[in-house]
């Protein structure tokens, strides 16, 4: 493996010091990029992008060409995992994924099992060791996973939902059941983040899109605690070098304490808390991601720059912060905006480190 | 005016002493009755049965039938005055709300006035005077209205929107165009909830469902402030009796302390926060209003009886606390279910009061 040029977004993780504070995007590959959307263009559907190993390193890559970006991230999707798992994944054009056979009944769970990575998920494998290859050691490479309780979701519902009724319904109803389909997610997930890990992947995190949708309790019983049992599964060393796991729930501000005590090295922040007071509920225990909304990308240079300035204050001096948006890019977003924030937040934060 | 028989909704609010804890669903008239979903179709269109007080009090009056419901809340959608300042509000199947002509221009917010609330929405004034008339003193009657913040993501987006890209644009691009904007809702908010209040209103609440989808200062700002300017603006007594104010944020958990400085006499409580936690934050300076999960209600007698005393028992003993479900009742739950939870924060809360 190539050597690793620039670290210091692994570093940043790992609360070690770094000389300016490393940025990447969430759905970095993304829309907003005209070479992204002729790529998809070649591929035929969303789901062919992702399963064609050459065209997802490709777009993984665009946004490396175009920016100073601190880390690569698998192009994928989410619903890798329920899709192995013989659910049909597919995506009708504006209403987001769909399973053709979403889980029903406690027989729909006992018929699902764990994914082998490299049998059921190898256009995964084989794009995290392709995109690696060609990275060529420019940045890290970040693999990820839904979390188990945000794949319920889609897999109960059989798609994106506003209410929640079907999967929280079941969760209600039969607590039972919803532990049994978690648990076999949560074997899979560790499973699948392993193979990316061992495939090349060098930091891995977890999307919990849908945890705060959850009261405090049900957060901790239906997504936290399988989102542990992963963390606790996973290799956490690879070519020699810590493998920083990063967790991330999207609403769930209110429960980071928690979430820091997973064992995990970082946690995703969104836009709904300062990161001073994020950081003053983790206690510097894990390094934070975030947290600017990603909104602010619709103004003006000036603008951007000035929020990267108080999103940076914010978090003060000293190591642990990943710049990123507290949520994926916006897919209308001018490009030109977004070399504006990158930019803004390397030359930003010097000040912020020795 | 009849003399009220049912005062333990108003008292609660006010944090005086109750019986038991008072109880109403929000959504209650909505399409989960069978008799609810007669009369639109009597009415035709949703707006339809809006704009009728005859049947806007017809259904208004269905679920307290029904349920021995310690409140009753008007029918009306929140985006009436938008419709009356003339952008032209419609809904289409499946999509929810839209507006014909949505703000897009500076020009477009200097067009639009103040409704009068007699004259542009008379009826919704007919509607509260008809079910005031009709409740004849059972329970008292809340009147509402939407968030100028709230208002405004529909105005601008036009409609319902998942990223917020073109309210959030203009916020982060045009400050001082959302302020010209907010300002003027905020002037009709209070004029529109003034005009309840004269037409019989004995409570009202302000519903911002979009204040959570920003960040601490852009709440302040864009929401909070404009929230604090109508609770200042609100005439706070009738009939010789104070007219207590709701306050709701959805996702406004991390925020409620702020809440309680606005002078409101309430404050709605979604799931995310348990209500111990959040009458901490509170201090007891305000009633809380809150916060089962509607979910719960897919489940089954049991389990609602049991998360019922879930609730009770975080918040605990004394005054000022009006059990409700922490969003809208959905569509789809047994009308079976919304009994045993009504009877249950009956029977249950008896030893929470002395």
């Amino acid at each position: 493996m190539a050597t690793l040029k620039n670290d210091r977004f692994l570093r940043a993780l790992l609360r070690e010091p770094v000389d300016i504070t490393p940025v990447w995007m969430m759905r970095q590959a993304g829309r907003y990029l005209p070479e992204y959307r002729a790529s998809r263009s070649k591929a035929g559907s969303f789901m062919d992008l992702c399963k064609n190993p050459d065209l997802a390193c490709e777009v993984t890559l665009q946004p490396l060409d175009r920016y100073p970006l601190d880390a690569a991230i698998l192009f994928s999707d989410i619903l890798t995992i329920p899709d192995a798992m013989g659910l049909g994944l597919y995506f009708s054009e504006g209403e987001g994924p769909k399973f053709e056979r979403p889980i029903k009944s406690e027989a729909d769970i006992d018929a699902i099992g764990v994914p082998d990575p490299e049998d059921d998920l190898g256009y995964v494998m084989e794009g995290v060791r392709t995109i690696r290859r060609e990275l060529d050691g420019r940045v890290p490479l970040i693999g990820f996973s839904g979390s188990p309780w945000t794949l319920a979701t889609y897999m109960v519902e059989g798609g994106s939902t506003k209410n929640f009724g079907l999967v929280k319904g079941m969760m209600f109803d039969r607590p039972d059941m919803m532990h049994k389909l978690l648990d076999k997610l949560a074997d899979s997930v560790i499973s699948y983040l392993n193979g990316q890990i061992a495939a090349g992947a060098q930091a891995v995190m977890i999307f919990d899109t849908w945890g705060g949708v959850l009261t405090p309790r049900d957060y901790e019983a239906f997504s936290l605690a399988y989102m542990r049992k992963i963390v606790q599964g996973l290799t956490r060393e690879a070519d020699g070098r810590k493998v920083p796991v990063i967790m991330f729930t999207k609403g769930g501000a209110l429960w980071l304490d928690q979430m820091a005590e997973t064992g995990c090295d970082a946690l995703g922040v969104d836009w709904t808390l300062d990161m001073a007071d994020a950081r003053t509920r983790v206690q510097d225990k894990v390094a934070l991601q975030g947290n600017m909304d990603p909104c602010i990308l619709y103004s003006n240079p000036d603008r951007i720059r000035e929020e990267v300035g108080r999103v940076l204050e914010s978090y003060g001096r000293g190591p642990g912060h990943v710049f990123n948006l507290g949520h994926g890019i916006h897919p209308t977003i001018d490009p030109e905006n977004v070399g504006a924030f990158i930019d803004a937040v390397h030359d930003l934060s010097k000040q912020y480190h020795d």
